[in-house]
């Protein structure tokens, strides 16, 4: 298959070729590249959608809901299931994976795992790649859901248009024992298990931290995504500001799912309307374009470069401690400025 | 304080000296190539000890024992607790933390906590040079533990000279949760909560699964982190191998941990007269310069290179896209390697 083969079989959602591009960009080989600068003028049609949440908050079930919820309406959904690969989760979530490829009959539905440990770019930069192959073979939603814990959740809700966190009243101790950061990124709060008791409280209280119930003691002023990208710090022009919305489902039943849907599709429309799609597409390509040349570069250095070389070469003074690794560095970076192959 | 007296502080121990040093490295701030090039003749005196597992194993539990009984041998300890900044566990670990930090009151106990996200060179970077300072202040031990979940763990047992694994009867069904990588990266094995049913069973599973016992289905060779050091893969030289130990411990009453101590001594003796310290050492100060490189070039493009001059110039044509953010990162790239200023 070359790669015009291929691209015809993207625009189709052939599975087959959609499985053939993204191990090619899982696994940086030979063209990935040329893949993605080809399909990036097919960017941006699809909503992306981030669910993140503690372990056991029903993330995986919840996004079995929004499936079917989706396919009802006839839009075509992929889901891309993030793992950053913790080395003691292995069962349980094998088995998350298993019940939801039961769904992947449909061919209107695409589902992946991600779990790249060591890859060159690092797993969000691989994600983010993953998911434009599916933007450009034109499903109409992707749900990005964090399986596990840790930075990634944080990273994953930066790369969605829309980031929901699902929380359970079982999740410890209510909101206090969230991380500061994780409330700001969301822009759809769902209470899951709401009909367990402490639901109401945990909604209250959420509404209560993000200022929309009277009587807060203070406001927290949503700071969609401005924490977590990089850049400059852009100030967002005067507009009307997205209110943060707090649902409740029962994810097993797929109970509070249309209210869900509602939800996602509104703050869709806010995204367009008050132009902040746009500026975060914006921001986000600025960032990809960086994320691209740290990995190009890295490639350069440790292929293209007499770079290990060098330090090979000095090892034994390093280690002896006549020179540090920071003086070999300085060294090579001297090489790399002056344009010479070292 | 200039670079001579943080010298002498680190020297000296200073507490002060110490924490000062740290911030400057975990900051990046100016200067803190300059320090961690200035210590480098120092190091290589202590012994790094990686604590891992699962979280509720108790890690933090077993290693207030372990800095206890090292104090008893008049050893000084620094801990370094490195948590990788998951979202969603604020509370407990925090607790963890204020519990342990009540030993501190002993100059011969240092304890830092590290969760530098985002940091230019990453967490293992960051808290491989913090484990150098604290080896340079002349500590005798340092105990490496991860208190989150993740990547992080197979980082810090790379780093370290001896890893533990600490499990419990109730960690899941046995090893079988485990993922592949993990078995073979400790050293020392310690079932914890040993006087919980399940303990034995757990002991007599590792200990087949590694080849200890007899009637073992499989002999699964220790790699001995070969595995998770990149570069070539040495082919280490015919030498008595390490037989991992396998040890019980009840970490809230400290019962188990002379048998640890004495174990971890073994380990070390044996590192040493097998030669092992010297290669694992040499292929950790190859990565530590590769690191090094990494960070310093990615400073180097983003701070004295037009390369975010660039970007911004394309934005517009990237965004149209009439230009991929793969051929704005080739420009650049083309740039860097004839050692213009782009």
């Amino acid at each position: 298959m070359n790669q015009d083969q291929l691209l015809a079989g993207l625009e189709a959602r052939n599975p087959a070729a959609l499985a053939r591009a993204i191990s090619i960009v899982e696994n940086a080989r030979p063209g990935f590249e040329a893949l993605l600068s080809a399909i990036h003028p097919k960017l941006g049609r699809a909503h992306r959608i981030g669910i993140t949440g503690p372990p056991g908050a029903g993330k995986s079930t919840l996004t079995e809901c929004l499936v079917a919820a989706f396919r009802a309406e006839d839009l075509t959904v992929a889901v891309v299931a993030v793992d950053p690969t913790s080395p003691f989760t292995g069962g349980a979530l094998l088995g998350d994976r298993i019940r939801m490829e039961s769904i992947t009959l449909d061919d209107g539905v695409f589902i992946r795992s991600m779990a790249t440990r060591g890859s060159l770019g690092g797993l969000a930069t691989t994600t983010r790649e993953v998911c434009d192959l599916l933007d450009a073979a034109g499903f109409d939603r992707i749900l990005i859901e964090t399986v596990g814990v840790g930075q990634s959740e944080l990273d994953v809700a930066a790369m969605a248009d829309t980031s929901v966190l699902v929380l359970t009243p079982e999740s410890g101790d209510g909101i206090q024992t969230l991380k500061s950061g994780i409330m700001e990124i969301a822009d759809v709060f769902v209470v899951n298990k709401a009909d367990r008791s402490g639901a109401d409280r945990l909604r209250q209280e959420i509404e209560i931290t993000l200022g929309i119930r009277k009587g807060s003691a203070f406001r927290n002023i949503p700071a969609h995504h401005g924490a977590l990208e990089s850049g400059p710090a852009a100030s967002e022009p005067d507009k009307a500001e997205w209110r943060q919305a707090v649902l409740g489902t029962v994810a097993v039943e797929c109970r509070g799912v249309d209210e869900l849907i509602a939800s996602l599709a509104e703050h869709w429309e806010w995204l367009e309307a008050s132009g902040t799609l746009r500026e975060r597409r914006r921001r986000r390509i600025r960032d990809r374009t960086r994320d691209v040349v740290n990995r190009a570069v890295k490639a350069w250095i440790w292929s293209d470069t007499e770079a290990d070389r060098l330090i090979e070469a000095r090892l034994d003074e390093v280690e002896r401690g006549t020179v540090s690794p920071y003086e070999v560095s300085h060294e090579i970076l001297d090489g790399l400025k002056q344009g010479t192959k070292l």
